[in-house]
């Protein structure tokens, strides 16, 4: 049997654990996953392109489990009520090539993003951050909120959107949860003040959500909404005054705000600073920038974070995904109840 | 809600359906869409390659339905009492990216692969072809049977395999399905007077299942083992003399038994002949090979005809594996109940 985790699961393995846990959870998996960097199969994911969107398979190993998460990207799925984005994600053990774990993953995804987020800004950020700004109030807006929060304590943010209704839906569910919200009439104004700032509008455009003149010395930028082609946020110029800080580079200059960029921009991995193999943040007036796209690793530790989380515990079921016939070579045994006497038989014997 | 059939409801699909109007129906799907072959966006399937064996994802798209594979083959799997190959498959909706329909495919793979077998023996085969040899009683084998009785009419079999536990199993599950089996006891006996040989041996190696001086002319070879690279079961010169007929020549060269031959070894394409683009066989003494290795394209055929079938059935069960909030933009919703008052909200209130 395969198990089997679907949204219900995770709403509950939620409940069951906290959210503040799962974040630091997840983000320790995330973590461990990037300090052995080496040890994985990379590979950049295999997108299938539409008029409508993309989907993409997602694969990773590590010579032991082997993971895989099937995500689309469809901007104009709100239209008809629809998520942009859905995913699904599964581990196989390596060794016998069995699927193990089969789970969710719109709702993981959205914690992973966040997890890694934060866990990027606590090598990357000033150790004195107290203020994140936060633009683009969308799907995933109240997920990078609480992870700051539980990663790095941040509880002071400084908010827009430019719908008044993602503002209302962001503070309504953020109401009970600890924060110091103010609200801000511009992006301009939002970034007044703030020692971190994320952007994740959802307009798949080249977007200048934050120019140049905007940020000060010393800021930390978690750059979460330019995320596949044709999609940025940060303008050209303040890409070339900040360190830039990414997942896989060949996947990010793709995909991520450095698509901007020439081929040989510099940039520094995430793992590499997580391992002290390339120094995070110097000084306390660097601009530092974490270019994030989403990589199958993330993926791979979240699903990983997930199996070990819910064994012994009611967040799973098991679906019969995989055939187990007594003996391997006679799969044809299982359909032997299935089969009548054929005509030809029954004749046979005079029936 | 997302579709899903386990290994239990193919059983039961099995069961009310009747087998070989299980094949006959898959061979339909698979007909239909091999003749809108440009429809497709094809790509070699996606592998992760380990010291056991191979993890592979196979995607394929119409524009309309999007549908992938995952599919294992680990080669020493059987010595603990596991599947060679065992696979899953999932379709989902190009328009919105939803996935729709997730399904066992092991079971299913099993059926594809003889019902495209026998598909292509009814184009490539002489039509008064009324005796097959089997060579190799493995998990296969008995599909293969089925699937040319079904689409054939075929019900003379001359069998051999080097383990007799395997003749007995195959034996035993076609006794009462109204063969007339002779049992061979070699493979050079096993093809004396067959009109179709189908090869379907197990090992992973460079074997002579059939060397050239076995086959005589007019005969058609459904060569199924030998399908991927290091395993072939044709001897060279077989090759020289016949009529190759392929999948997918990009994923042939590679896998199949053409990988012996130069990269410019002339091929036709299964699909031509189905439509009519090319000849399949053209005179009785012509020696014709369908040169099986499994294209994407069955796959996604074999999963639209499960979906179709299981409509209105009990031979599938609903899984959410999709989050659906009342606002897509508000994917946290989803997660609100699950949270209790932060501390930091219960000592605002005085609680």
């Amino acid at each position: 049997m395969v198990q089997y985790v679907g949204v219900e699961h995770v709403i509950r393995l939620v409940a069951s654990t906290g959210l503040p846990e799962v974040f630091t959870g997840l983000a320790g998996y995330i973590e461990e996953d990037f300090r052995r960097w080496a040890d994985f199969e990379k590979a950049p994911r295999i997108a299938s392109h539409s008029a409508h969107g993309v989907i993409e398979l997602m694969p990773a190993s590590d010579g032991r489990l082997y993971g895989f998460k099937y995500v689309n990207g469809h901007p104009r799925n709100t239209r008809s009520g629809l998520q942009t984005v859905t995913a699904f994600g599964v581990l196989a053990d390596v060794a016998t090539g069995y699927p193990q774990f089969l789970s969710e993953m719109t709702l993981t995804t959205a914690l992973r993003t966040a997890a890694t987020s934060a866990l990027a800004a606590r090598y990357l950020a000033r150790r004195d951050a107290k203020v994140m700004a936060l633009i683009g109030l969308g799907a995933q807006s109240e997920f990078q909120a609480l992870a700051f929060k539980a990663l790095l304590g941040l509880s002071r943010l400084r908010v827009y959107d430019i719908d008044r209704l993602a503002t209302g839906k962001f503070l309504a569910n953020l109401a009970d949860q600890g924060f110091d919200i103010t609200v801000a009439s511009s992006s301009d104004e939002a970034v007044l003040g703030a020692d971190i700032v994320t952007t994740v509008t959802a307009d798949k455009q080249k977007a200048t959500i934050l120019s140049d003149n905007m940020v000060g010395a010393g800021v930390h930028i978690n750059a979460v909404g330019g995320d596949c082609p044709g999609k940025t946020e940060l303008q050209r110029e303040l890409l070339l005054r900040a360190d830039v800080f990414v997942e896989y580079p060949e996947q990010t200059r793709i995909e991520g705000e450095i698509q901007q960029m020439p081929a040989d921009f510099p940039v520094t991995e995430l793992w590499q600073v997580i391992t002290g193999q390339a120094p995070g943040r110097r000084s306390d007036r660097q601009i530092t920038v974490f270019d994030s796209v989403g990589f199958a690793i993330e993926d791979f530790s979240a699903l990983r974070y997930l199996r070990d989380r819910v064994q012994g515990t009611d967040c799973y079921s098991e679906i019969d995904l995989l055939a187990e016939p007594d003996d391997p070579r006679d799969l044809f045994g299982l359909l032997r109840p299935a089969l009548g006497r054929s005509v030809a038989a029954l004749a046979d014997i005079g029936a």
